[in-house]
Order: structure tokens, then C-alpha cells, then sequence
């Protein structure tokens, strides 16, 4: 059975207190939107649409930045779910399959829990996912007669013994499109807020002589996030999975709670973690290399044996071979470093390819910005750049060359060659203590004066 | 009716292992003490007494830095509460009002509880502060009758029912300044301790026909601080109770844990802080802004749009306008920063004036100390500072100029044009090779030698 | 009576999922291993019997790098624990004394505990420890009649009687050399595993009319480590001691949980500790000291009234007098700072000696290697290293000298000289303009051309 997911993502989260729209606040890097989407990517849907309202030109940029083939409905005014779903109708209206109805601000629904979902409705015609809830309080609760779901019970409606119900309703749900559209079609809203509720399709479902069945997942899962304290939270359960599965696979993370990791954070086995340590989006860090406290990574590759840190920042395009070490208050940028390269200290490398077993010294800066365009810098193998050398890009260090220490290098470097731009140092004795005796004169002066 | 705030600062702290006093231990950078008087000060209290003993001249010092107006007296010896306040009597001689007796170790009353003691005041000749205690343990039981406080009773002189009193003893108190100093000449010290205990002026007022009462707070209003545990125990209590404010005032905080705040910090709609940032005292950050991992903020402003970090270090005088960049490993000290400008990576601008649309240069110094005197940098806008510039102050740097990679300019550019104070490269084929076999031949012959 | 420890050091560690041996692991910079050693070193200990067995060269150097006197065994295969404590039979076959087993994943017993038990060996041939379990699960239960210990009953083969009982066995076990290796001969492996177990001696003691006998300790101690999960667990657990410990012995620590320790971190009373600071092996901090937000220390030692970060690196061999200031992205090594010397900014200062009151401007660098061999940078007293100034090693600066910014020093320079290495500043009118021009005319017609 084709699968159509419909991702409701058109409310302005007023609680979030933000000018972004809610869907787009981000979890571990990306926004819950794109988490909620890549759950549903696990059914391998058809056809995916999102339902945007608030600030649609941003969600769906954001939808379809993470997936093109994406299409976008609006709705205009929040008249409630069974409304939001309605606006897909047209979109899908050639459409032949299951619609699945997922949130935008639910981020965790886990693909196991969509397949048994897609499951249940071979048996089915409309599928529900509730959740055994610790604390039941004012959920709707899913009434059972065994596999059968009978009705959804909203709280204020329920009977003390239905109050006593644990398995709560989710919103999420699923039908066969044509079902679902035209169930929906009947959806009132003759309630207290005068929104159309998707869950109403239930009723009307049975009415009908439909079977309806509700699927139970792990309470986590169904979290929404409401506000910014919310949001934390589900930050905060997402990185302890993260963390906790890295040292499942064998990595070793010192001080876990102050590691922080990318939706798309991938470790090998016998790499070292020290604390404090942050991965934005798109690093892949190899087996056994180390990963030093108060670094920080983005969009980079970490190969076996390299060493990173303390106080690294690898940015986008930093690639690291086997054995590099880049060290503190270093950053790397959009640059190849070769097998065994050291850059141990106070560098910028921009814009630059480096040869195996070069070694960088303190204080060395790739020069690739003339305040218009940028510039690439190519150095050979074995190379030896001097302390505080500028690169001023785009130029070329041959092999086995060395530059002085302090050196402004504007020209290109043969292999082996030696350059040296440098004034010759000039010794005057006595000077300094005089000069200091002018100034000390002067600040007493000032101080009088003052 | 005029308020005297009465402030017990003399206590040693011997818990603490520490020769700073115990009220000068800091939480969110202030000392206990101030927060104490913060907290006095929405009283709008017409005097505000410190009662100083160990370590007064310090306590003195940091009482009257938070606010010049505050009288200090001494309490030579430490003979209990009822003592200490007696000493404020003098001072107070010819204040007509009424007098609050706080504690300088117990920092979070709130505003609210005590506009609530001032007004049971009104109807009562003593208020005294209780709390209900979730675990009463040793308390002073408070025994009400109705709203009349009857009497205060020591846990060890406590029978079994007032033991199952959960409402308890604080401490704070408040009554006619004439009132309060007459029932404290009362007071004895016939006890364990031989101490005088302020708590006892219930019992005397009573006896006397006097009405009390009492007022309960939230049992973490009145927390104090004995050890540096229990101060770290106030301290994250700060931190939360802080972090959930910002973050339900629409602040993002990926991590809120990892984020340091000052008692003073102000952050706006929709700024967002990543983890690990520290903020020291005095930094406001405007909405939208962006505070990235691993930075360290006190006494700047950060306006809109401006990203900071990560790893940037801003200093007191540091202000950045709208839009400017300051990125890792960039310290910045009483510098403004025009609107755009970039200072991206390793350098350190202090004392120094920076016109819009700027570019700082990689590794750009400012020199602003000659061993003796500070001086002065003002570059004007749209000017481009090359990488690893040393900008000897005082100097001055004309809109729109240009300063070359590696020069040390000690002079003044005009605007529009190109300082360059370098020497030409020199390229010496071959010479590196040759210089390294001589150094690899040197190496082996020490190790030979050794 | 004279000891000898056997510690058990053999297993793979499969839930590691790691190359490297289990007991290698490490907390707080210590093998778990080494922590098993130091604790049992409290009991000065005549014999120490390493049993390794997987990746048993490293577990070999890791013992003996930390006791040279550590003897190893090799156990082959891991036939279970009185099979491993056999394999120490032939080595201690002229050891007349007593035998306590530990194992080398169960770091924390305490040294109390191990004292508790050798005094107990004085009273019964056999001493068990066992530990009062708050969830005793499926722990083998001690079985005890007044002191004495009847048996150990596994939880499978225990009654409902027996599995109420929550002192539950360790593993760790005290006997008679002779008589410990005389029961290990009879204990048999007719069991599931198929493994000869070391708590099986107790049950052949008794039945010979031995004398056998429990000690408690907290189950705390006897934690052992089977997982990464575990070991970040047992990272927290040491973290949290050690923090607890500072605070109570007068350390200021404004965020416990942000501090990283090591096993031998030793700070003073008053010391100030910000956040987010990492200590690695080897560091001292004397009473006084400030060590600001984000540094990492690791084998230095720090002085009263010195103040270092934020983001400062001390590696080992940093020795900073007193009053010495180190401050942002700032590395230190091997190097001793004489008291009030100043490295405030931007700085390398490596293989170095720097004399009282010299200040290091931003920027500096002790260019320290010249791609083949290390030399030493010696500095003066009061001198003033301009910023930018690179030190090219060896080098000597006088008392009271002064190298002007953005020099390149390569020859000594006598007490109270100025060196100065640049090239004088030239100004180009106008020439920024038409730079610029040129290179946006350039931007233009590339774009174009794309």
C-alpha cells in the first residue's frame, strides 16, 4: 500500500514566545519539522505534505530543503486538525494509498511505531496511535474493546471509570485517503473553541461500521513541545539517547552530559570524547581518534588516529587524515590537511590543501580574504612553515620548503627553498630603559596634571 | 510607614573554610549580602543598617559599593541575633518606623514576602517570617492561633503536637523600631549557648499584650548558606529559577545547564545562547543575537544580529552594534564596534574605536599598552585591517584604508589608503633541505653524545 | 601479618566494545586498574600479583608503570575467578602471608574496607566482603550465623528465605596464602559456565572446619564496571566525591558539575574554581589561586594569588609563581613564569624561563622548534615582550629589555636593550580605493563569466 504522510505544521506556537515558527525551532541541530519528516521517511511515502501557516515561507523552505520533492499546502486560518488535514484534500486528490497525519512539533514518533502503525491498517480502516500515560490527566483516552477501538474519549467528557483509562490518544492517525477526506468532510465543530478535531473521524468511522484499532507507543515519543522549557527537555531526552547509543557502539564519552551532538553525529568505536565538547551538523569522527575538551566541530571528517584540541574549531570542509593533530585556539576551515600534518596552536587554515607530515607552526594564518574575494593556499609535503607565518593566498609551498619564522609569504615557495621576509633585527642598548623612564616621567605628568 | 532594613553580616561562616566572610561568598557574581539587600531594597526602606563583625572593613566595603547610603555598625563579639540587632540601636535612635531584621547568608527572600510582611505589620505589633518546611526536622515550630502567632517554641522544648507543626521559624522579623529595641533589652541569655536569641521578643511582646503574627514563604525563600555545598546548592538554584525566566521570556537555550548567568544578565526575545557560555556581571544581549558555544561575556552589549563566537571573549567597554562578528579565539575590552563589522578570528582589540563595516583582520593586535600608559586605536568604516596588523596606539586609521598582511603600523593612514610596513620575501633555493640535514646531522650527533 | 594483593585483570570486556583492555579504561585520567592498586597500596601491601590475561603487554606497563615492584601472571584462557587467582600460585609459592583477591573493574574499594578486612582475617581463616544491597537483584547472598559466614548461596539455588537477605557477595575474598591456593585446588567447575569459581572456597573452608566471616562496606565500593555506560557512571560517581571533597576543605567551586578532576588534583583553601575547567593529571593549585572559566591544566603547578584563564592551557612543566596571570587563549609548557609575570593574550610560551614582572604582549610566540630539535627562550626580569614578538629559540632576553612589537628576535638581547626587527611603514595615498576597485571589477567580471 502507498503511504501519503500529511505533517501538520501551521501553528504559531505562541507560547514559544519566538517570531520563528514553532515547527522550525531546532532539536540537536535541526528543526522538529525535519525530525518529525525523517521519522515518517522510514514508511518510504509517496508523496509528503506539510501544512504550513504561520511563517509558511520558512517551514517550507525548511521541508524542502531537507526533502525537494515536498509539497506545501497553507492553511490560512487555525480552525483546528480535522481543517489542517482538509487543506491537503485537493493535493492529494489523485492520490490512492494511506494517509498518515504526523505533527510537526512531535518530534520523536519512532519509525517502529509508524510501521506497526501501517500495519494495523491492513486490518483497520482507521489506525490511532495512543500512549500508556503515566500521568493520564486531561488527555482524550482511546476506549478499547480488545483489538477493536471503540470511541475517543476527550476528559472533560469521560466517565470516571473511562477517566481511569491509561491509553491516551496522540493525534496521530491513519486512513485510506479517500476515507479520511471524506470522513473529515463530516467533522463539525459545535465545541467550546469551535475547531474541527481530527480525532472526530473515530466516531464517525464506527458510525459507519468502519473498524478503527489504535496502535500504543512508548509516551516519549508522543511529546509535543510547547514552550521553550519543553523544547530543552526534548533536547536534552534527545541527546541522552544519542549519548547513551554512542557508548553502546563503544566510543568513550568522559563526562557525557557535556557532550552535545548533532542529529547526524556519527562516532567510531574507540574514539575518545573528552568532556565538553560541541558537534553541529555533519562530522563524522573516525575509530580511535581523540576528540579533546572545549572543541567544537561542524560539517568536518575526523580520520583514525588524529587528534583534535583542546580548543579546536574544525568548520565546514575541514578533512583531516590519519594522524593529523590540530591543536588549541586553531581553526580550520574548508581545508585538506594530509596524513600526519600538525597545526598544534593558535592558526588559522582557510581555504587550504596541506601535504602529508607538514608541520604548521604557531601562529601561522592562511591570508585567503582580500576583502572581496577569497584565495586558496597549497602546501607540499613535509613542509615546515615557520611561527607566525602569513600565506597570503593564493600561493604555493612546495615539498620539503620552510618559511622563516614571522615571514609575510606573497610569493610562491619551491620545493626545498627557504623564504624569509623579514627586517634584520636591530639592537639598542640602553634604550629601553630610558624609553621607560620618558614614559613613566609622562604618566606622573598625567597624574599630576589630572 | 517609613522601613529600616537591619542586616546581620557579622557571622564567621567557620563551615565555609574560608577567610572571606560568609555573606561576601558570591552567587551569580554578587555577594549573598547584596542579594540580601536587594531584595530589602523593593521596601524602598528609608535607612538600611549593616551589622558587620568578621571581616567588617570588607563587608563594609561591598555594602556600600552596592549602595553608598548604607550605615555600618559592629558587632565585636557574636552573642546571638537579639545582640546583634541591639547594635543597630544607636543608629537608629531617632528612626521612627518600622525595622525588618534580615540575614546576610540567606539571599532569595522574595520582593512579594516582604511587601507582605510590611503590610501584616499594619495589623500586627510583631510579624515574624515562617515557612512550611517539607521536612520540619529542628526547626523552631511557630504556634498559631488563627492568625495570631502565640509563640515560637525551640524543637527540644517542642511537645509532640507542636512538633507535627510544619510551620516554622525563619528568623526575618519585623516590628516598631522603638517596640523592637525595647523587648530586645529584654532578652536573655539563659541557655545552651548563652546566647541571645531575637526569636524571644515574641514571647516578650505577647506577654507584654502584643499582637503577633506570622507571614509563610516558600520554604526556598529562606535557604541559607553554611557551607560552600550549600552555596553551590544556591547558586544552581539561582541558575535555574534564571534560565527558565529567560527561556519563558522566548530566550533560546539549547542546553540551559551549561549556561552561566550574572544576577544581573539581560537577554532579549529570541537571542540564542548555544551551551557553554559564561555571562559575568553587566552584559546585556539584544533580541536576535547570537551567543555561540564555548563564549564568555561581562560588562558588554551585544546588540541585535550580532553573532559572538564561538570561543569569543567579551570584556567590560566591549559594545558591538548591530550585526558585527566577533568569532574564536577574539578578545574584545572597551571597544565599540560599529554596526557590520568582522572580527572573525584570533585577535585581540582593546581600547579601541572601530567605524561600520570594518574588517579585522586574522591575528590583528591592537597595541594599546607600551609598559606603562594605555592608548587609544580608531579605525574608521569600510576600512580593511589584513591579517596579523599590530596597530601601535595611539593611532588613528582612515575610512575606507587598508593595512597589509604582517605590517606594524605606528603611524597614522589616511583614509583611502594602503599602509605597508614589510620586508621583501627572499627565496633561497635549496636552502631548506640543506638547513635540515644540517639540523637532523646535529640531532644525531647530541644523541650520540648523550 | 604481611599481605600480598592479587588483583584480577584478565576479562576482554566484551560490553565494552573496545580494543582496549577493560581494566584500562579510565576515570578521572587513572586505569581502573591503577585505582584497584591504589587502593590496596594503603595496606603497604609486601607482594602485588597482577593477573592479566587479554591485552595483557599494555595491562603489564600499566601496572608496573604505576608499581614497578608489580608482578603479572598470564592467564591464557578465562576459565573463571579461582582459575585466575591459581595462576598466581607458582609466584607466590614462597609467600608466607595473607591473600586478598580484588578485581581491576571495581575501582572503588575503599582503603577503610580493605583495613576492615585484614583485621578480620585475625579473628577467621576466610574473610568475604560483601556489601548491603539496596536492590540485591541476582547477587550471590552471604549467609551468616551472629559473624560468622555459613555460606554463599547463589541467587538460582536460593530459597525465598535466602534471596531476603541483602548482603550480598562482592567477590573480594582474604585467606592464607597456603590455605587459599589449597581450597582453589578442590574448587570444581560442574556448572553452567563451566567455570571455576572463586567463592566456591568458602563452602570447602567451612566443610574442613575453617573458620569463615563477612566484613560490610557500601555498595558504593564494590561497584564494578562492565559498560561504557557504567564507566561514565563510575566517572560521575568519582567526579562528584572529589568535587564534594574540595568544597568541604574551603574550595570555591561556583558550578561542582562543570569541574573535571583527576584522580591527583590537589587545591588549596580559597582557591577559586569558575566553570568549565578540565584538570587533567598531575595539577597543583595552591590556596588562593583563580583559575577562570575554560582552562585546562594539566601536570602544572599554579601559585597563591595567580589567576589563569579564562581559556587558558597549562600543560605540563607550567610553573607559575606567585600573582602570575595567564590569561585568554594563552598556552603554557614546560616553562617556569617568576612571580606577577603577565600572558594575558594570544600567546605560546614553551621550553621557556621568564623572570619576575616581565610582561608578555599579545601575540607573542617562543618559536621553540625548528622542525627537528627543541630549544629553550630565557627571559629576564621586568622585561617588556612587545606583541607579536617571535622568540626564535635559543634566545636570551635581558633584565629590564624591551623588543618592540612585531619583531622577529633571533640574537640575544642584553639587560635593558631595545631590539626592534621590522621594516619601516610606508603609506600609499589613495591606493586602498583603487585596490579595491580593481579587485571588485575582478569579482564582476568572474561572476559574470560563471
Amino acid at each position: 500500500m502507498s503511504i501519503a504522510l500529511v505533517l501538520l505544521a501551521a501553528g504559531k506556537g505562541t507560547r514559544m514566545e519566538s517570531d520563528l515558527p514553532k515547527v522550525l525551532h531546532r532539536i540537536a541541530g535541526a528543526p522538529m519539522l525535519v525530525h518529525a519528516m525523517a521519522a515518517g521517511a522510514a514508511l518510504s511515502p509517496e508523496r509528503v505534505v506539510v501544512v504550513a501557516g504561520h511563517g509558511a515561507d520558512a517551514v517550507s523552505s525548511a521541508a524542502q530543503s531537507y526533502a525537494p520533492e515536498t509539497e506545501v499546502v497553507i492553511q490560512s486560518e487555525q480552525l483546528g486538525t480535522a481543517h489542517a488535514v482538509a487543506q491537503a484534500r485537493d493535493t492529494l486528490a489523485d492520490f490512492d494509498g494511506d494517509v498518515i497525519v504526523l505533527y510537526g512539533d512531535t518530534p520523536f514518533i519512532g519509525e517502529e511505531t509508524l510501521e506497526d502503525m501501517a500495519r494495523a491498517r491492513a486490518r483497520h480502516d482507521v489506525v490511532v496511535l495512543g500512549f500508556e500515560a503515566a500521568d493520564p490527566g486531561r488527555y482524550g483516552r482511546l476506549v478499547m474493546d480488545g483489538e477493536r477501538l471503540e470511541r475517543i474519549v476527550e476528559w472533560k467528557d469521560a466517565s470516571d471509570e473511562e477517566r481511569a483509562i491509561t491509553l491516551c490518544n496522540s493525534g496521530v492517525l491513519a486512513a485510506d485517503a479517500a476515507t479520511l477526506f471524506r470522513l473529515i468532510e463530516a467533522v463539525g465543530n459545535d465545541n467550546a473553541a469551535g475547531e474541527y478535531y481530527l480525532p472526530d473521524v473515530v466516531a464517525l468511522a464506527v458510525s459507519e461500521g468502519l473498524s478503527a484499532t489504535a496502535v500504543a507507543c512508548d509516551e516519549a515519543e508522543t511529546q509535543g513541545v510547547n514552550s521553550r522549557a519543553e523544547l530543552a527537555r526534548a533536547e536534552a531526552a534527545f541527546q541522552a539517547r544519542g549519548r547513551a547509543e554512542l557508548m553502546a557502539n563503544g566510543v568513550t564519552l568522559q563526562a557525557p552530559d557535556t557532550v552535545f551532538l548533532s542529529f547526524d553525529t556519527a562516532i567510531g568505536r574507540d574514539a575518545e570524547i573528552e568532556p565538553n565538547v560541541v558537534f553541529g551538523p555533519g562530522v563524522t569522527v573516525e575509530s580511535g581518534a581523540r576528540i579533546r575538551a572545549f572543541s567544537h566541530l561542524e560539517g568536518c571528517h575526523v580520520s583514525r588516529g588524529a587528534v583534535v584540541g583542546p580548543y579546536a574549531r574544525l568548520r565546514p570542509g575541514a578533512e583531516l587524515s590519519e594522524n593529523v593533530h590540530v591543536g588549541n585556539f586553531v581553526e580550520v576551515k574548508n581545508a585538506q590537511l594530509g596524513a600526519g600534518v600538525k597545526a598544534n596552536h593558535l592558526s588559522y587554515i582557510g581555504d587550504a590543501e596541506i601535504g602529508e607530515g607538514t608541520n604548521i607552526g604557531a601562529g601561522t594564518i592562511t591570508c585567503n580574504y582580500d576583502g572581496v574575494l577569497k584565495h586558496r593556499t597549497t602546501i607540499g609535503e613535509r613542509a615546515f612553515i615557520g611561527s607566525n607565518t602569513m600565506l597570503v593566498a593564493p600561493v604555493t609551498i612546495g615539498d620539503g620548503a620552510l618559511t622563516a619564522s614571522g615571514s609575510v609569504v606573497t610569493d610562491n615557495v619551491p620545493a626545498n627553498a627557504l623564504a624569509i621576509a623579514r627586517a634584520p633585527q636591530v639592537t639598542k642598548p640602553d634604550r629601553a630603559r630610558r624609553l621607560f623612564e620618558v614614559l613613566k616621567a609622562r604618566k606622573a605628568a598625567q597624574t599630576k596634571g589630572s
